[in-house]
């Protein structure tokens, strides 16, 4: 698809805004009858570089996957500064936060959205990638997330 | 897998509580790309027995589909009387509401379900089969929908 589009129609990940991750993580992984996963920290904003509404900001989050066919659940807990993580706990408590894309080309696919009324509130690096988040709520009815890796 | 699990981990369908649903199937097919989905109406409770808390509802909505993958993608608009549906516009306006599975034995599954803090809080047939709404915020964070399929 060109730069005219999202790039894509696959969903690979929804994420869910939790208080207590690990007793989510567990709980979770006794209803599926899965293993209790990994629960990772997101890296600090020096290495993450981490932006809500445009400035710098120090949250992080605590995170937990699990890999359910083509879609990963993520079990996210906010910590730190502000963020869509903390906003979502905030306003709306425990929860469905988002649903995310794979896609190429971070800058063009996020004013691709923004062109459409749906605004980047919070963005960041991780690992051999990059993430967005926009807020499609009043278009789509969720925030949608963006992943791009290198 | 057996009884004593849910008998599945794949995310088959995320639902999207919507107002507007005209408005809003035709955001998403202006950013995925893709044909504009067919609006249908759930059957009335005479062919449905939508029952909500445990008691017969006039509660309806519209639901519009996207196929992306593995995962449809559901868009609900509530219309008639209670419902989750309608609880969920009402508390905390359009947002994701719930990820759902495919699953072989309703009525064992639902108490599984039930015997782990999770309540059935709706449930109804539709042509072919059954759905039912579980209510696992507390527990994990989000509603999740069960579907069989005769």
């Amino acid at each position: 698809m060109s730069d005219q589009t999202l790039g894509t129609t696959t969903v690979t990940q929804v994420g869910i805004i939790v208080r207590d991750i690990e007793t989510k993580a567990r709980a979770w992984a006794d209803v599926l009858g899965l293993p209790i996963p990994e629960i990772i920290i997101t890296d600090t904003v020096d290495l993450a570089h981490t932006e809500y509404q445009g400035e710098a900001t120090p949250a992080q989050a605590k995170l937990a996957f699990f890999h359910l066919g083509q879609v990963d659940l993520e079990l996210i807990e906010p910590i730190g500064g502000p963020s869509t993580w903390k906003d979502q706990l905030d306003q709306h408590g425990e929860s469905l936060h988002h649903i995310a894309f794979f896609i190429k080309g971070m800058k063009e696919k996020v004013a691709y959205l923004e062109a459409k009324d749906i605004p980047l509130v919070q963005r960041g690096d991780y690992t051999g990638g990059r993430y967005a988040y926009l807020d499609g709520t009043a278009r789509l009815g969720t925030i949608l997330e963006l992943l791009e890796n290198d």
